[in-house]
C-alpha cells in the first residue's frame, strides 16, 4: 500500500468511528490565504497531489480531486494508485462536489469539514447547497491533525518591524482610524483574521508563507486595548516594546479562542465572514451580537498613502533596472537555443535579487511560451519546460517583493518574426491597455464601469479574454488584494486616489500564443470642473512595451502620443540606474514610433 | 378660508380622531403607475399643487410639499395660502420627509399612509426609516377617500383588444410561457399588479391615463385560470368573448381583494414587492407563502418579437415622417419671431396626428429653448414659455404612441449662429450617442459596462451630465419600462436581443443651453466566434442629426462614416413617405459630411 493509501485508510476509520460518509480537505489555511504555510496543507498530505489549487472530497469507498486545467496532467501522475479520481474543472461534464456527493451518498449523510480551514461564510454557502441536496454538514472534526503524524512545525521565523519609513503611518495612528471606526459602527471590539490586514495594521511583516511577507496571526482591536495573537517565539523582545509603545499587546496564537469566548455579556463583535475562520466565530458566545461587515483595515489598506506610492515608484524603478538587464540578456542569449521557460525565470529571479530592499518574487513567475502563453494560469514545470526558439511571443507575467513595495508585470515579447495575425492581436490588446491607462472620469467610478475601455478594441472584432484586467495590489503584501479590481463583474468599491491596480488586457489562442499587456497604476486627482471632480491613472510600471509587436496601422495618433510619452518617462526614469551600454540598449527600445 | 384650508382642517380633524399625528399622501396609484388617473390624484386634491411629482405630508399643526426643481416655481405660486410650506429636494438643506418628522413630532407618533397608494417595498423602506426615527408607521387609513365629495370618478372607458397582428403573440401562449416560469418558481399563483404588464399578458390596452394606453386593472395567473380583474363595464361582450377564447376570465376590479383573501392553505404566491400596493398584500391570509420576485411579466415583456420590432420600425418611419415636415416647418417659421416652446410643441403634435395608427403622445414634449435646455425635465408652462429666435439651441424630447409602436427622440437643433463651445459641446455629446450606437459587445453584457461609452469623450474633458444614458422603451406602452437600463448605476440585467433602450448622452449648462442627442436602439446579435457571440444595436430612429452644429474636426474618420450611414438610412426609409418639396429638404440634411 502507498503512504497515500494508508492515510486514506486510517481517515475513514475515523469517518466510521464519528458516522461521517465524507469529508471535504481544502487548500487553505485559517486566514482564508492565497498561499499557505506547509503546516497547513492538508490537502498536499491527504491525496499527494501537490498543485496549489485544488480539493479532495473522501467518503468511506470512494474519493476524487477537483482542480483546474493548469493541474490536469500533474494531478493525473500524482493521483496515480492513490484510488483518488481526478475530476477535471471548467469542463461541462464534471459534476459540482455537491452533486458528486448527492449522488454517491444516502439521504442524511453527515458531510464533514475541519471548521479552522473554512470561513463563515464557505460554511454558509456550503451548508446550503448541501441541505438542497438533502446532505448534512459537520463542522467539528480536525481528522487531518490526528492522523497527520511528523507534520511540519508552523513556521517559527521571527516577524519584523516594518518601520514607517515604508509604511507612512504609526501603528498607533492606523488604531485610533480603526477605533473611530468602530464607534461610527458602534462595535464593541474587531476581530482581524486576515494575514496581510495584520500585517498592514500593527506595522510588521514576517516569512511565514512563500510571496507575501506575513505572519501567522489573529488581532482584536477594542476601545482601549489591541492584541495581536501570535507565537511569542516570534516576536523578538525589540519588536515586542516596539509593538506595546503603538499601545499593542501580544497574547500566542492560539488564545485568541479563549478570548473570544470569555468575551462581555451585550458585546458587538465586528468580523468580516469572508475571512473569519468558522471554528474561532464557534467560539463567540450566544450572548454577544456579531456585526457582519467587510473588514475596516481591508478597505483602509487599499489606499496607499504618499510614502506608500513612493516607496512603489521606487521599487519600479529598481524593477525597471532588473527587466532591462533581464530582456537585454533575452535577445542576447536568444539564438543560442539553450534558454528554457524555467530557465530565464530564475535568470530573472537572479537580476531582481541584486537590486537593494529585494525580499522575494511577489507570486510564481508564468513564462509561457508560444502555446504556453495561451494557458492564462500557467507555471512550467520541468515536465512542461519549453526551450525558447527565436520565433513567436513569450508570455513573462512577473513581480517582486521589495521592501519598499510590490511589484507585478506582464510583458509579450516577440522573440524573431511575428504574423500579421499575431502582431493585430499584439496591437489590439495594446489599444485596450493604453485605452484604460489615459482613462479620465468622474468621482464615484467603479472597476467595473471602466473595463470595456480595455475589452473595446477587442470586442469590436469579435473577441475576448476571460480574465479580470485589474486587480489591486498590496504594499509589501499580497500582490491580489481587494475590495478594488477592474473587473467585468459588479464590485460597488468605487475607485480612489491612492488604490493601486493592475492595467492587464489579454488575448489568448488556444494552442498557438497567448499576449497580455500590464502595468500597475494608482488613481490620482485629474482636475475639479462645474462638472465635477475627475480621476485618472498614473502608470507605475517602467518597462518598455515591445514595439517590435505593434502593427502601427491600428493605432491612432494618440495613442502613439501615449506610447512615445510612456516610453519617454521609462528611459528619462531608468536612465540614471544603468550602465551606458544598458541606457544604449533601452534607448532604442524606447525611441518614438 | 381658501378649499384647500378647508380640507386639511377636516384631514386633521380626523387625524385626530384616530390618534394619527401625520399623513403622507404621495403622487401615485394602486398599480406604482408613472401617469395616474384623476381619481387618484390625492395629492393634488389636498395640497392644489398639480406638478406630476411631489409628496404632501400634513401633521396637526403643519404641513409642506417635497418637490423638485422643475415645480419650484409652480409649487411657491400654488400652495400660496394653503399652510403647506414648500420643500425643495435637492438642496443640501433641505431635510428628508422622515428626519423633518423626526423633528416636529414628539417620538412615538403615528404616521399614517393610505395602504393602497404604497407599495410593499416603499412600507417596507418607509418604516424602517420611521422606526429609526422613534416613529410609528399605520398603514391602515383612506383619510383622503372619506373626506373627498365630488371625487372623479375611475375612468370607465372601455379597453380594446391589441390585435395579435401587433403584438406577435397570442395571449394564451403569453400564459403559457408564464405558467412554466410559475413551474419553475415552484409557485401557485401569480398576482400582476402593473398596469403595463396587464396590458401586455392579456393584449389589451385602454385610455386610462395619459400617454400610456393601459386600463386600471389587476390579474392572477394559476395553473389552470387566469382572471382580469376590471370594471365589468370597461370590457365589452366582444373583448370579453376574446379574452375567455384565451382562457382569461373577467372579474371586478375590487373582487381581488376578496379573491387574494380566500387563497387556499400554503399556496406559493408570486408577487412583485415594488409594484404589489401593501392594503392588496395585507389582504393574503397567513397561511400561504409569499415568493416574493421580480415579475416574470416584467422581463418578457422587455424583449420584443419580429412582430413587435416590425411594428415599431413602421412607426419610426411615421414618426420621421412627421418630424421631417415639422422641422422644415420650424426652419422656414423661425425667422417670423411668432414661435414658441408651447407653440411648437402643438404643431409637432399635429404632425404626428396625421400619421396613421397615431393615438397620444408618449410623454408631454419637452422644448426648451437656450437655457431652458439645460433644465432636464423642463415642461414648458404659460407662465416659463419662450419665443424662440433665430440663434442657439432648441432642445426637443417628444414621442408618440402609435398603434404599432412607441416613439422616444431628442433633437437639439441650431436655431440660428452657434459658438464655438456650443459646436464643441454639440460634438461630445455626439460622440458619445456614436460610441453606444456602434458598440458590439459580448453575451452577459449589462447597459452599466456600456455607459462609459456615451460619456467617455465628455469625461476626458471634465464634462458629465447627470442623467442615465438609457432607459427601456415599452411596445404601445411605457416609453419609460424595466427592467433594462445603460446607465452609472449597476443593473444585474444583461442586454439581450429584442430589448429596446434609448441612447440619450446629454450635456447641460445651467442658464446657457442644454444638448441631448436621443434615439431608440434594439438589441441584435452581431457574430459568433471562438470567443463567444457578441450583440450590437441596430438604431431605430429614423431623423436627421443637426449637422450644422457639428464641428467636424472632433470627428473622426469612423465617426463621420456613421453619421454617414445613419443619414443614408434615414433619407432612404422615409423618402418614399414624403412629397418631392420635403425629399429635397430631407436630402439636404442626409447629405454625406
Amino acid at each position: 500500500m502507498s503512504e497515500i493509501v494508508v492515510r486514506l485508510t486510517a481517515l475513514r476509520q475515523m469517518m466510521r468511528e464519528k458516522g461521517i460518509a465524507a469529508t471535504i480537505v481544502p487548500s487553505t489555511d485559517p486566514h482564508a490565504s492565497e498561499y499557505v504555510a506547509d503546516f497547513w496543507k492538508e490537502r498536499v498530505w491527504i491525496s499527494g497531489f501537490t498543485g496549489s489549487a485544488g480539493t479532495v472530497v473522501i467518503t468511506l469507498d470512494q474519493a476524487g480531486l477537483w482542480t483546474d486545467s493548469r493541474y490536469f496532467l500533474q494531478a493525473e501522475q500524482q493521483l496515480t494508485g492513490s484510488g483518488i479520481a481526478l475530476f477535471k474543472e471548467g469542463l461541462a461534464s464534471t459534476p459540482t462536489m455537491t452533486a458528486w456527493l448527492a449522488e454517491v451518498l444516502p439521504p442524511q449523510s453527515n458531510v464533514s469539514i475541519n471548521p479552522l480551514l473554512f470561513s463563515v461564510s464557505a460554511v454558509e454557502n456550503l451548508r446550503n447547497e448541501l441541505v438542497n441536496n438533502e446532505l448534512v454538514l459537520r463542522a467539528e472534526y480536525d481528522f487531518i491533525g490526528k492522523l497527520w503524524i511528523n507534520r511540519p512545525a508552523l513556521p517559527a521565523d521571527r516577524i519584523y518591524n516594518y518601520s514607517v519609513e515604508f509604511s507612512g503611518q504609526a501603528t498607533q495612528d492606523k488604531i485610533a482610524v480603526i477605533r473611530k471606526e468602530m464607534q461610527h459602527k458602534k462595535v464593541d471590539r474587531y476581530l482581524v483574521t486576515s494575514l496581510d490586514e495584520i500585517a498592514w495594521l500593527f506595522n510588521i511583516r514576517g516569512n511565514d508563507v512563500a510571496y507575501v511577507p506575513v505572519a501567522i496571526a489573529y488581532a482584536a482591536i477594542d476601545a482601549k486595548t489591541a492584541t495581536l495573537f501570535i507565537n511569542p517565539q516570534k516576536v523578538s523582545l525589540q519588536v515586542a516594546d516596539m509593538l506595546s509603545e503603538e499601545g499593542v499587546s501580544v497574547q500566542p496564537y492560539n488564545a485568541v479562542f479563549e478570548y473570544v469566548n470569555h468575551l462581555h455579556v451585550g458585546e458587538k463583535i465586528l468580523l468580516d465572514k469572508a475571512k473569519t475562520n468558522f471554528a474561532l466565530f464557534q467560539e463567540i458566545p450566544a450572548h454577544c451580537q456579531v456585526v457582519a461587515a467587510q473588514s475596516p483595515v481591508f478597505y483602509l489598506k487599499s489606499i496607499k498613502n504618499e510614502v506608500e506610492l513612493n516607496g512603489t515608484r521606487e521599487a519600479m524603478e529598481k524593477d525597471g533596472v532588473a527587466l532591462t538587464r533581464f530582456f537585454m540578456w533575452l535577445e542576447k542569449e536568444i539564438s543560442s537555443g539553450n534558454l528554457s521557460e524555467l530557465s530565464i525565470d530564475k535568470r530573472l529571479r537572479g537580476f531582481r535579487a541584486e537590486q537593494s530592499l529585494f525580499k522575494d518574487e511577489s507570486f510564481g513567475t508564468i513564462a509561457g511560451y508560444k502555446e504556453h502563453g495561451a494557458i492564462v494560469h500557467y507555471s512550467a514545470s520541468p515536465e512542461s519546460n519549453a526551450m525558447l526558439q527565436p520565433e513567436s511571443f513569450l508570455l513573462l507575467d512577473s513581480g517582486a517583493q521589495y521592501l519598499d513595495g510590490t511589484t507585478d508585470i506582464t510583458r509579450t515579447v516577440a522573440l524573431g518574426a511575428l504574423s500579421d495575425k499575431q502582431k493585430q492581436d499584439f496591437t489590439l490588446v495594446l489599444k485596450g491597455h493604453i485605452a484604460l491607462a489615459k482613462a479620465k472620469f468622474p468621482i464615484g467610478t467603479r472597476g467595473s464601469q471602466l473595463d470595456i475601455l480595455a475589452r473595446k478594441a477587442l470586442w469590436d472584432r469579435g473577441m475576448n479574454y476571460g480574465h479580470g484586467t485589474g486587480h489591486g495590489v498590496g504594499h509589501f503584501l499580497s500582490v491580489h488584494e481587494g475590495p478594488q479590481s477592474i473587473r467585468m463583474d459588479e464590485n460597488s468599491t468605487t475607485l480612489v486616489p491612492g488604490m493601486v491596480l493592475s492595467n492587464e488586457p489579454g488575448l489568448y489562442r488556444a494552442g498557438e500564443y497567448g499576449i497580455r499587456t500590464e502595468n500597475l497604476v494608482t488613481v490620482v486627482e485629474s482636475e475639479s470642473t462645474e462638472f465635477g471632480t475627475f480621476y485618472q491613472f498614473e502608470t507605475l510600471t517602467l518597462c518598455p512595451i515591445d514595439v517590435k509587436a505593434i502593427d502601427f496601422s491600428l493605432l491612432t495618433a494618440d495613442e502613439k502620443s501615449w506610447l512615445n510619452e510612456y516610453h519617454q518617462i521609462v528611459y528619462k526614469r531608468l536612465n540614471p540606474r544603468l550602465s551606458p551600454a544598458e541606457n544604449e540598449w533601452l534607448r532604442g527600445h524606447c525611441k518614438a514610433i
